[in-house]
């Protein structure tokens, strides 16, 4: 296939993330197939609808699936579920990964890239960060709030070439990227925002913007950056001195914003809790390296998304 | 005086605390004066009312006062007050602590007594470590649940004999007491219990037995106790290897109890947290030793108080 014609995208996940970019890359030119769960039938019928200040969307009919099978050859699945649905993972990307099919994992969290690599040694895995305000707020209706960014960043060499035709397939469909050159710090900066302002949001039942509003929340969001920063260089991807400073002067001017762990628990959804904080709590270990604070809210939070859920 | 003459105790405060333990002091013959807030003409016309597994008392007529200064002279004065009212402390306490006075400071927390004894340099400063669980249910209306020991501590040898003289006269109303040589190893291994349980029974919205059952939940609480263990051995007192495992089985075998911190979080009132989390936090840290989690749930405790309350 030549670098000109246009990818064709799988998308796994018809949510926030997945309605959102899959709209965007059509828009763009792309081939995309969804692949929804709930409300398959909903957008075969009635299409999918996104709001976006980018311009509304009603994409009708959509190319969607209830299941990976029946789907045909796609040059890229993207990973666009939570990741406490990642035991069904291998099960469902089975069928659409052949021979150097590129996984674009959107997922939060540490570790996933490798454990992809490691289940399809065949396939090409790129992280695809997305720094993303967006909302599922029905069946085949998602509204985009606000940002869309996604940094681009190849697991391994084979990964590189692919970079510039996924930018130009998102960049067509309106989407901003940039290519980040270390998917491991890529991920950890990621986390030094995902970790304090996820499960704070939820420990202490407030926005962002509420968070930054009080000192003492601040200071605490803080505190955790800084545990990440030590993780992260533990793990060989320190962070610049200005990095930190710059988050919290970025998350202050941020429309305040619930971010998704936040809505899961008031959806009384499963927390996104072993990506986000198990796995890069075990990297720092593996490193000799602790993260006490991030420890104590990992626990928090795990403790109470089994008594919000009732299990 | 003779040291077989009735002692006259003063109690600051006639709530779960000093209305328990001061029903046990009459009993025992001592001369006993109250100072009551908000219900000292409730106590005054109808009596301190106190239930009790040791048996039920009404307490009728009772020598209470709404303020310091009209109170003859007493051998103790008992600080049963909550700490969140310590500012108004020095002025409560000085029309009653002449030369020789006894302080029996029954607040939780660390420093408290080594600022009595600044502030009134002529009295004796003694600890009395607390182990009750005791609720103020109404005005003049105590109900004991269980426990009520008493371990002494003497802040310096001007308290040693006194410490006899104590526990016969509670004692003598059917209090069990203990006198521990070290004040500061008494007041932080009471700290290794208040700050895991009080603070997470507020964050973690359950009792002592809900947080024991839930494996995620012990757990975390035995590792803020581990760092508790770790600023008492940097403040000169280490706790003995099996204390944490004792600690956590007599936790174990307790009956469900609501810890006065979530007590005081449902009752919208003001957390102890200034004496139970950050004089520890600050002790430790002058020895060059942090404690992360507790500094984690500290500022969260404080972040939920004051939206609690909405100050």
């Amino acid at each position: 296939m030549s670098s000109s014609t246009p990818l064709r995208f799988t998308i796994l996940g018809t949510g926030a993330l997945g309605g959102f970019y899959g709209s965007r890359l059509l828009l763009g030119g792309a081939t995309v197939r969804f692949i929804a769960h709930s409300d398959v039938d909903w957008i075969r019928a009635q299409g999918l609808r996104v709001d976006s200040p980018l311009g509304d969307r009603l994409h009708h009919p959509v190319e969607v699936y209830a299941d990976s099978d029946p789907i045909p050859p796609s040059d890229v699945v993207c990973i666009g579920l939570k990741t406490t649905r990642n035991a069904r993972l291998p099960e469902l990307l089975a069928p659409l990964v052949g021979e150097g099919t590129v996984i674009l994992n959107w997922q939060n969290g540490l570790t996933l890239e490798d454990e992809l690599a490691a289940r399809f040694p065949q396939a090409v895995v790129i992280a695809g960060l997305c720094f993303l305000c967006s909302n599922k707020v029905g069946p085949g209706h998602i509204v985009h709030l606000d940002y869309g960014r996604v940094s681009l960043a190849a697991l391994d060499e084979r990964g590189v070439d692919w970079l510039p035709r996924l930018q130009a397939a998102f960049g067509a469909g309106g989407i901003e990227t940039d290519v980040q050159p270390s998917l491991s710090a890529a991920r950890w900066r990621k986390l030094a925002w995902n970790i304090p302002f996820n499960g704070l949001s939820v420990l202490l039942d407030r926005n962002t913007d509420a968070i930054m509003a009080d000192p003492e929340a601040r200071a605490l969001a803080e505190r955790l950056m800084h545990e990440v920063a030590e993780g992260a260089a533990a793990c060989g991807v320190p962070f610049d001195p200005d990095f930190i400073p710059k988050l919290l002067a970025t998350t202050e001017r941020m429309a305040p914003y619930a971010p998704s762990m936040r809505l899961d628990f008031l959806g009384k959804r499963a927390l996104e809790i072993e990506y986000m904080y198990r796995r890069p709590l075990r990297e720092a270990a593996v490193q000799g390296v602790r993260m006490p604070g991030v420890e104590t809210i990992a626990s928090q939070l795990s403790i109470l998304d089994r008594a919000n859920r009732g299990v």
